[in-house]
C-alpha cells in the first residue's frame, strides 16, 4: 500500500540522524521529496518524522528501523520503502561509525573493527544495490556518500573507522565509473572537521594557531560546518546538470585546522 | 573615474574567453556583479563585452587587455580595474594554455614551456596578490582556480601544461590555508574533460567503450561539459556559507572516458 | 617445541602462493630468517616448503593452514608460529582475493563482497595484532603489505577487491603512524599491473601504443613484474636504516599501459 | 679532451650540496662512477670533489658551476659533462630552493617565486632535456628527482616553493610515461621532513607528543634523516631491474611529527 499518494519524488536517507541526515531531508523534503529515513534508534528516527510532517506536511517522511550491519534489514527496509513509497531516485548514504577518542589498533577489538567497517562500508554496498536497478530503469538516479578527513589519511587511533572510510570513497569511484554512462550521478563529499550536531553541539573547537613561527593551541569559537548548510552541498550535487557531474568534493568550516588534511 | 556607478560588486575573470569565462561573467552579471574581463585578444573581449551589456545592461562589464605572462601588465590591469570598478570581490583565474597535439619534453621547446607555465600559474600568484588585500580589508573575498585532470597527473604530451597545473592547484591549498580563516574562500575545480567552447564545439568525443572483456574507440555523441553549467558551480562555490565551504572539486560530462583520471 | 633451534630471525608470509609470497620467502631465507608461509592450500604450501628447504637447508621453512577469512584461524597459526619458531620479526600480508573478469556492483554478491574484503582487509587487521605485542617488545619489526592499483582508484568491475584494498592502505598508514616511533616500520606497495606468477605465466599483455595521435591495441612481449625482482624490494624496505624509511611505493614493470594508473 | 679515460659510467647530481646531493656523489662513486657536480657556489663544490677524489681515487668528480635558474648555463653545463666526461647514464636533480621561514603570498616577492620555482621546475625540466638524447640512444638511463612534503601539500608559508615542487612530480609523471617503454627509468623521492646536512644539523626537531588526548610541544632527539641513508636509496632505485622499476616512493625518519603529511 501506498502512503505516497502524490508521487513525490523519493529520497532515502541512511543513516539519519539529527545532524547532516536530517538537514539532508529537509532540503529534499522543502523541495517536494518524500523522505525515508533510516536507522537504528527508533525514538530519533520518530522526532526526525515528526518534525518533518510538522514542517513540510502530513505523509512527508516515513522511517525504517534499520541494522546497517545486516544485509537482510538492509534489504527488508528498502523492499518497504519501494512498496510504500515508490522507486528511489535519491540515495544518501550518510552512515559512520567511529570512537570518538580513538584508540591503536592493539587496543581495537575485532567486534569494534567488524562492526564499524560494516556501518561504513558494507552497509552502502548494500544500500546501493537495492536501489541501483530502480534508477536504471529511470535512466536516473543520485547516489551520494559520506566521507570524512579520515577517508583520505589513516590517522592514529582510527583502525576501526578509516579503513571502512577508504572502502566507501572506493565503492563511490566504482559505482561512478559502472553506471555513470547510464544516467547515475554518484558523489563522494569528504566533510573536513566536525559537523554541529547533537553530539558536538556548543563544544569548542582546539586549533593550533601559528604565532610567529611557533604555533599554540587555542580554543576558538569555531566555524563549525553547520548541517543546513552542508544540506545545500547535497541538493546541489544532485541538481547538477549531466553536463557537469562533480564526482568528489571536500567541505570544511572556514577556520580548519591549520593541520586538516584537505 | 569609476563606470561602476551603483557600486555593483566586481568579479574579475583572468582568461576570459568565450567558453567558461564568458558563462562565468554572464553567471555572475545575472546575479547583480560588474565584470572585468582580462584576456589578450581585444576583438573577443570586446564581442564578450557587448554581448553582456546587451543582456545585462550598459556598464556591466569592461575588458582589460593584459599578457598574463607579463606581471607588471596584470598589475597595470588590476590598478584600472580597481580605478575604474572598485575592489574586486571574486577572482576567476581560468587561464590555461595547452598545447592540442602534446608533444614528449624534447619537441617541447623551453619557450613553450616557459610560456604556458607562466600562463598556468605565474598569472594566478599575480593576480592573487593584486586582489588579496582588498579582499582582506573587506573580510571577504572568493578565489576560483580552474584546474584540469593534468592538474593531478602528469600524462604523456603535457610537459608544457601539467607542470603548471599542479603548481596552480598547490597555489590554491596555499592561499587557503594562508586567508580562509580572515574570509577568504579558495577553491580549485578540476574540470576533467573537454568543454564546449569555440575551439571544441561540434567536435565528437572518442571514447573507449567496453565490448565484454574488450574496448573499442568509439565516436560518440559525448555529453561535454556545457559552459554555462559550469558556470552554476562558480556560483555555488562563491555562495557558499562559511560554515560550509568546499576546497576543490571535480567535474565531467556524465559520459567521461573509461580512462578519465579522476 | 621450537623447530628453531638456531633461533633465526622469522618472517611470516601470508596469502604465501607461488608467486610474490614465495619469492619473498626464498629471498628473506637467504638471508638467513626462518618462513612461515600462511595460506589456504596445503598442497602448495607443502611444495613452497619443500622447494625452500631444498634450496636454503632444513627447517628453514613451516607452512600453517589458514582461512584468512576466519579471525580465530589467525590467530591460531600466528600462535602456533610462536610456539614453534619464535616471535614473528617481519610480516609480509601479501594476500588479495580478486575476480580476474569483474563484475559490476548490480552482479557482485554479497558473499564475494564480504569473502574478498575479509581476505583483502580483515586478515591484515588480525595478523597486524597478532605480530605487534612482540615487535613493540622487542623496539623493532616490519610490516608489510601489498596493494595493487586497485588500492589508489575504484575501477569499474572491482568493487569485491578494491574497497578492501583501499581499506589496506589506510590500515598501513595508521599503524605506521600509530608505532613507528616505537620501531615498527610499517611499508605498503603498490604493484602496478599483473605479476608473473602461475596464474598469468606466459600471457601476453595488452597494450594501448600510440600512433601518431591515435592509439592502437597490441599484444606486446611485455617486461611482466619478475617476482624476484618485486622481493628485493621487500628486502629493500626490510633493511632500509631508521633515518629513512619508506612508507609506501610503487612498482611497475618497463612497459606499463599507457593508461595504467600510477 | 676526454677526462673520464677508463670510460666509466657516468652520474651527473644538480643542485650539489654538502646534504643528499655529497652522499649520493659518494655512494656511486662507490659504485664505479664518475660524478658531475653542478651547483652555484664554487667552493662548495670545490670541498666535495676533493673529498670525493681523496676517498674514490683521482679523477672520479668534476664540478661545473651552473645557474639553474639560466637554461644557457644548464646546457653549457651538460654539454661540457659530455665531452668531459661522456654521455650521462644517471641524473639526479637534487636541486630545490625554499625559504627557511614561509611567508605568506602577499609578501612573497615575484623575485624569490620567479627564482625559486625556476630552480624547483625549470632546472629539472632542462637538464632532463639535455640528457635524454644519449640515454634513449643507449636504450637505458635513469632519472631521479628529489621532493619533499611540500610536492603534495600547498602549506601556509611555501608559494615560492611548493607550487614548483608540485610541478616537478609532475614532470616526473611525464618523463615516465613518455619514455618508460624505451629503457629510460624515472623515478620520484618525496623526502618527508629534514635531512642532516650542514643548514640543520645539530638543531633539534621540534614534534608534537600525544600525551593521553592532548599533544604537546617537544623538543626531540630526532631520528633525521640521514644523507648517506637516502643516498641508499637512490642506488637502490637506480639498480632495480626493469621488471620492476619504482616511480615514486617516500622517506621519512622513524620519528615523524604526527602532523606529517606522508
Amino acid at each position: 500500500m501506498s502512503f505516497n499518494k502524490q508521487n513525490k519524488p523519493v529520497i532515502a536517507v541512511v543513516g539519519a540522524g539529527p545532524g547532516i541526515g536530517e538537514a539532508v531531508a529537509r532540503r529534499f523534503a522543502a523541495e517536494g521529496y518524500v523522505t525515508a529515513l533510516l536507522a537504528r534508534t527508533e525514538d530519533k528516527l520518530q522526532s526526525m518524522c515528526e518534525r518533518l510532517e510538522k514542517d513540510f506536511g502530513q505523509g512527508i517522511s516515513r522511517y525504517y528501523l534499520t541494522d546497517l550491519r545486516n544485509e537482510e534489514q538492509v534489504i527488508a527496509s528498502f523492499s518497504a520503502i519501494r512498496t510504500e513509497l515508490g522507486p528511489v531516485q535519491v540515495l544518501v548514504y550518510n552512515a559512520g561509525a567511529r570512537r570518538v577518542n580513538g584508540r591503536a589498533v592493539l587496543d581495537t577489538t575485532t567486534e569494534e573493527f567488524e562492526s564499524f567497517t560494516k556501518i561504513n562500508l558494507f552497509g552502502a554496498f548494500w544500500s546501493s544495490k537495492c536501489v541501483l536497478p530502480d534508477m536504471l530503469a529511470a535512466g536516473r538516479g543520485t547516489i551520494i556518500f559520506t566521507g570524512a578527513t579520515g577517508s583520505l589519511r589513516g590517522m592514529p587511533g582510527l583502525s576501526s573507522f578509516s579503513p571502512g572510510k577508504f572502502g566507501l570513497r572506493s565503492l563511490a569511484q566504482i559505482i561512478t565509473r559502472e553506471y555513470q554512462s547510464k544516467g547515475i550521478h554518484t558523489a563522494h563529499i569528504i566533510i573536513d572537521g566536525p559537523v554541529d550536531g547533537k553530539l558536538i553541539g556548543g563544544v569548542k573547537r582546539r586549533q593550533w594557531i601559528r604565532d610567529g613561527d611557533k604555533e599554540k593551541l587555542e580554543e576558538v569559537d569555531a566555524y563549525i560546518a553547520q548541517p543546513d548548510d552542508l544540506a545545500q552541498i547535497y541538493w546541489f550535487l544532485h541538481s547538477q546538470p549531466r553536463s557537469s557531474w562533480t564526482q568528489e568534493l571536500d567541505v570544511r568550516a572556514q577556520k580548519e585546522s591549520m593541520f586538516s588534511k584537505l
